[in-house]
């Protein structure tokens, strides 16, 4: 088992990962009240929803089972959340456990963070997406039909659980999605990490437990560092948003139904990678390099056919928009990403038009 | 002019009180971005919003208009503001203003708190209530069909303007209302306070300013006292909610309609005396004297005819409450209270039935 930990002063965490850690008596050493309600989805409760269960039978435990899929990332979804627990009459010393992908957990964590003004929290993410990137850094919150996490807080769990175990269930497409956001930590800060993944993208599509293990504990501690260094996003948290606004307009312009947000971000990447390269920060060989890897974890490269103003539109009411302006994350290299709103909009112009 | 500093590390702000400091040009100082959207609603916005977007004329600025009454201050209402907000392109450098009374702040606060993970916020609260109570100390959230600001967060203002001007226009049973959270300071902490209040109710019902000025300084330098110790309500911050147990089984029994919450917390302290008596605490005569001064307000005494048994499940999901049991605010002396759960249930139950 592997141990990363998130630095935030009293607000400190373990990440555990590894196989089985879910059954290592990590969870109710983080549970300091009597309390607990578990939240999962439908798909994941036949699957863990028991075993979970069992880890926590010394407490007062209740379970809500959500819809599973992004489009149910809403406040409606968290006014179920706050229906049970007010009807369990769960109170102000309860711990939520979030189990299951980013949506349970990013839903859970707000409701964690607004459940009587702050209750305790758990993260036991089942999607490689999870494990990687939104279980960790407090990062909490629901969608608006008009831009994705435009509600939530900034909001830390006590602890997270990275099972590996849970990845055996997870569907392909699901898998190749999380491989993007471990593909990001490469291409925005660890040129090794990059070489890496390019040597072991098949043992990781073929979910080769210590492969999974290594690419999991890379990315949380790239993860943990730069929150730990900008908890709030003021300064290079935005770094880990490389691909992300590109990802958003596509996941906002489709419905957040048809793309999965892994893809987004992958042809995100390619997407910021390609603006990279037309405005002379990267070579040409980079960007193509950055559109094999994120190919070869299965993931695609191009957007779906959506206009340019669309696509503008959609890009302006990013959180990391100030005043009106589109800020970005690019490459001034593989593996040395900067937040920019310099760059040339006419640049920006000519790849949408490209794609679309 | 008065001013209140609320000490909070890099969080302290101050709050400014005194006739017409509105227009003394404090609110603009504590404005950083560009944009800026005043949440109000249909009761305030002919007497105040003309004058404050005076104020504001140098920003990118919108209102928004709310229906008035704690009946909506829901997270269906707290939606409206999200939707104004994205609808109009704000960014996370907007300044939410709060201008109205308690529910207008705490709304507004909330969605302050969780708009794209926290935008800045400033309350110019223009009830009595609001400005000697719920504009100051962070706390803001919305209600729940089944209990009240059981969906909220801590999350504090950059600055606070008391205007004793817009008192003017405040109904009476509002300002009765308001009086109810001052005689509330002087119950739990400040014995001299509530001789002074004991001599001056007339001159406050009658709105001399300077009364008015001097109730509301004092008031605020409490909360700002109490809050600076314990922002989250860890411990003796809870001392803030005598009366608020009771009061709030008033106010989620009778729907949030007909009792304003000052008076429901009027009554709550008129409740919480009895139970202090009855238990031995304090004398039958400081008790009589709490009803007094309570009434000297215009305020009810006695709660509506409510069975005993309904009191104590609606005061069970009080935030207080922990592990199921009920936590209260008592009084050891007339200007000292105790947060506490160790009291003789049967009492509780012998003063809930001499009500019903």
């Amino acid at each position: 088992m592997k141990t990363v930990r998130v630095d935030l002063d009293d607000r400190s965490y373990p990440i555990y990962i590894g196989n089985d850690v879910l059954g290592a008596e990590h969870l109710a050493q983080h549970i300091p009240g009597r309390q607990v309600l578990v939240v999962t989805n439908e798909t994941i409760a036949p699957l863990y929803l028991e075993r979970t269960l069992a880890e926590l039978s010394d407490f007062q435990c209740d379970a809500v089972l959500l819809p599973d899929g992004e489009r149910y990332k809403t406040l409606e979804t968290a006014g179920r959340i706050y229906d049970r627990l007010l009807e369990s009459r769960m109170d102000r010393q309860v711990t939520l456990v979030a189990l299951g992908g980013g949506v349970v957990g990013d839903i859970t964590g707000f409701v964690a963070a607004t459940y009587q003004r702050g209750v305790h929290f758990v993260q036991i993410p089942t999607t490689l997406l999870a494990q990687v990137d939104s279980s960790v850094g407090g990062k909490t919150g629901v969608n608006h039909p008009l831009g994705k996490n435009m509600i939530g807080a900034f909001y830390q769990p006590r602890c997270v659980i990275a099972d590996t175990r849970t990845l055996a269930t997870l569907p392909e497409r699901e898998l190749q999605a999380g491989i993007a956001e471990v593909v990001k930590y490469g291409l925005i800060r660890d040129a090794a990490f990059l070489d890496w993944l390019e040597a072991h993208m098949s043992a990781l599509l073929a979910r080769d437990p210590e492969a999974l293990t290594y690419a999991i504990e890379q990315s949380c501690r790239h993860k943990a560092e730069v929150v730990a260094a900008d908890e709030r996003e003021a300064g290079q948290r935005a770094l880990l948003n490389l691909g992300h606004t590109f990802g958003h307009a596509i996941e906002t312009h489709t419905g957040y139904s048809e793309w999965l947000h892994g893809e987004a971000v992958g042809t995100g990447m390619c997407m910021a990678a390609r603006l990279s390269a037309e405005l002379g920060w990267i070579s040409e060989a980079d960007c193509a390099r950055t559109e094999r890897i994120v190919a070869a974890a299965g993931l695609p490269t191009r957007p779906p056919r959506m206009a340019s103003e669309r696509f503008l539109e959609l890009m302006a009411v990013d959180k990391k928009a100030i005043g009106g302006k589109i800020r970005l994350v690019l490459l001034k290299a593989l593996g040395h990403a900067v937040v920019t709103q310099d760059f040339d909009p006419s640049a920006l112009d000519r790849v949408l038009a490209e794609y679309a």
